[in-house]
């Protein structure tokens, strides 16, 4: 796996920059958050932090790495001793995270880390794109399980994803938000997801009839077979399934008339004694595809869904940042801020407490905190010095965690449409007070 | 890197299926191709065939990937014989494909793969997300230099891409569809793709003051230095920059009213003495966005695209589909067909032509062809028998078929919304009998 290299260019840049300015050993503290929800979403369901930790162990640079760097343009007038630098780098941070799974809203950070200068800034880019990538995939399942209303949705997308490795992630991902499974193997060998298929319309197309075709699946899969009935003629499809009797688990609907197909499959099923195979749709789904047929109140016991999942279709990606908020040399800390037009950040290292009924986000250290109860911080320590805490929980908690999640926030937040005003975050007053303060210095100093 | 099992699981039931049904030897031909050009758009650049044959020739099960396939329900029934066979499967077949940068439109098929049927069967998820995403993104960068009108647009977009990997690819696709270059100097090592970047808000921050920020930049990068201005006081971070003199490239506008920001700035350069200074802008580009602001005639050099270019953000997902459409089996050759409502596929083995005006879509052995002309045949030999025949061409290449293929393409097809009528592309009288044939056929069999 390369690690270092796998930045932008202008992170490497710049640390060769804090060498040359005596800054790389400066402490930086840099948070990851998402400025702004993507339409139509509420909440966010946070997930990648177990890749984001895998990277940040195996943090370096190969020797053809650094030969690479030495050829471009940009380092022409770097010294050796930055290449020497970067040989030897590691990754010696601490990282606070939020925990796969975790609800969270929009300014919140994901994640917190601590590290020489240097360090925390060449991981800026893999970070954000594999937390923003899971994030924006595990939100977009949630949406899709809250439209099946309790019907099982099982993710299909790899053919679709963004590369085949970001199928495998989206695979994940999704299961995290609620799916019950994926179709691609390789998340299944990797996190232990459920896969799930059966045999798509080459399989029929291959055997001289669509029921012979029919017949070896039976034999092959047994209660596990699903027979995809719509390669040819979809309600005969159904008949023939219908006519090799058990073992059957059911059918999958893949194109045409959803509705009146489903309706007319599950006659066709019923009459012929098997009122517990069960119905599957697929094809260009996704949550407000759902919904509607959920409001038809078809007879559909499953639907799988790929396209849309794995690319988040309606919202291809997340606004996630990753800042710098706090430095500190030799023992002075200066807390850093940025004024730009509409992408101001918070200065300063923060925690998230979660409160019953809102979300308060506070300076790190912040004490007594307002409020009788006593809420629960969501960065918990996840590295110290470079090296992981303790293992992460798996996929399955995180799984739990997100739909435990989801059952305690109102239910209106749980809306495919953006509800006004969003659920409550607040900035805590020492924090406010904070940025208030820090702005005025810059601005005094460039007025 | 993991090849056989990144797959989808129904891929591998078939797979048991075919030697169940004692048809895994039989040669069956596959075709990829994109059913409908996502929306605004008029064509595809073609991209991703070398990722594609290179995962073609590593083709294979590990041992623990058989170990995990033995775990799951689906195989429960499944003999040893067919996890013998797993761990020897190897991609043994012939692949003809589209060079990458050729422009390319809706039905065409952009791969053609001939080989024993559980090869080509399992192959299918992973050419899909490579092909896709690559000839997605590809597209995507050809709207954004085609917006940029002559201007460098570079692409900035891996920390939004679908995961780390998806945005090394999402350089090389970007650089293939006529991008200057990328930021990800992953891709940069990899592909010999040229990379950029100077410094990011973070590098100002690190600073006690701007100024210092910007001479130590000047300092490291000579020539090559872009001043990012819009930390604190746009206006005031360009008059900083313009007071440090040359060596300078320029200045980038990251945020606020574009429009305003970059004729101020370029007045202040001028002013100081700086006309050669170039201005860079980037921040939420599209080529929308980008069209809107060539149309004020802004003074910007250069434009830098990252989420909606890595993404493809208005277009996340190419609708590419993998279908059979021949089988061999005792020298025996049988067409196949797909009747499915709006997802009907063409019979047997096909070429793409390529006259001056059109496109003729036909059988791939058809002779003698329509018209005068000596059409180019787009799709050519690329492996044979599980090797690889030569060398693919590399990334410039690419790149120069794209803007040449760019630059045949009558002018209104380069828009960046829908043309009606689409580019033509015609079926042969041959092929068009051959699908009425097989569906009679077909039809003849279900009634």
């Amino acid at each position: 796996m390369k690690t270092g290299i796998l930045t932008d260019l202008y992170q490497l840049t710049m640390t060769a920059g804090y060498l040359q300015a005596g800054k790389d050993r400066d402490i930086a503290t840099f948070e990851l958050f998402v400025r702004r929800l993507p339409q139509n979403r509420n909440y966010l369901v946070a997930a990648g932090l177990a890749q984001a930790v895998e990277y940040l162990e195996h943090f370096g640079f190969d020797e053809e790495d650094i030969e690479y760097l030495r050829s471009l343009r940009q380092f022409a007038r770097c010294p050796d001793a930055f290449f020497e630098r970067l040989r030897r780098l590691r990754f010696t941070g601490d990282v606070d995270g939020v925990a796969e799974g975790t609800i969270v809203f929009a300014s919140e950070p994901l994640l917190r880390v601590r590290a020489p200068l240097m360090e925390g800034q060449v991981v800026e880019t893999y970070l954000l794109s594999t937390i923003g990538f899971q994030t924006l995939i595990a939100t977009k399942a949630s949406r899709l399980v809250e439209a099946a209303g309790g019907r099982a949705v099982v993710e299909f997308g790899t053919r679709r994803a963004h590369s085949p490795e970001a199928g495998v992630l989206a695979g994940r991902a999704a299961y995290i938000g609620g799916c019950i499974g994926t179709s691609n193997t390789l998340t299944g060998l990797r996190y232990g997801v459920p896969v799930f298929g059966t045999a798509a319309h080459s399989w029929v197309q291959s055997f001289e009839s669509e029921l012979e075709a029919f017949r070896q699946l039976q034999k092959l899969l047994g209660e596990a077979t699903v027979y995809l009935v719509d390669t040819y003629d979809t309600l005969e499809g159904v008949r023939k399934a219908a006519s090799l009797g058990r073992p059957i688990w059911g059918i999958r609907l893949d194109s045409g008339n959803l509705v009146e197909l489903s309706r007319a499959a599950r006659r066709i099923l019923d009459e012929a004694g098997f009122p517990d195979a069960k119905i599957m749709v697929t094809g260009d789904l996704n949550e407000y595809r759902i919904l509607e047929l959920m409001k038809e109140k078809l007879p559909v016991d499953a639907f799988g869904v790929g396209t849309e999942l794995a690319t988040s279709g309606d919202a291809p990606s997340l606004g996630a940042v990753y800042k710098l908020v706090e430095l500190e040399r030799g023992g002075e800390r200066r807390f850093t801020v940025k004024l730009s037009e509409k992408k101001q950040t918070l200065p300063g290292a923060k925690q998230v407490f979660r409160y019953r009924d809102h979300d308060l986000i506070a300076c790190a250290s912040e004490e007594p905190l307002p409020g009788g109860e006593r809420p629960e911080p969501l960065l918990v320590p996840v590295m110290r010095a470079g090296k992981r805490l303790a293992a992460l929980p798996d996929v399955h908690e995180a799984r739990e965690r997100a739909a435990a999640g989801l059952r305690k926030l109102p239910t209106a937040y749980r809306s495919l449409f953006t509800i006004d005003p969003p659920y409550r975050v607040e900035i805590s007053g020492r924090l406010a007070a904070l940025y208030d303060e820090i702005r005025r210095k810059v601005e005094g100093k460039l007025g």
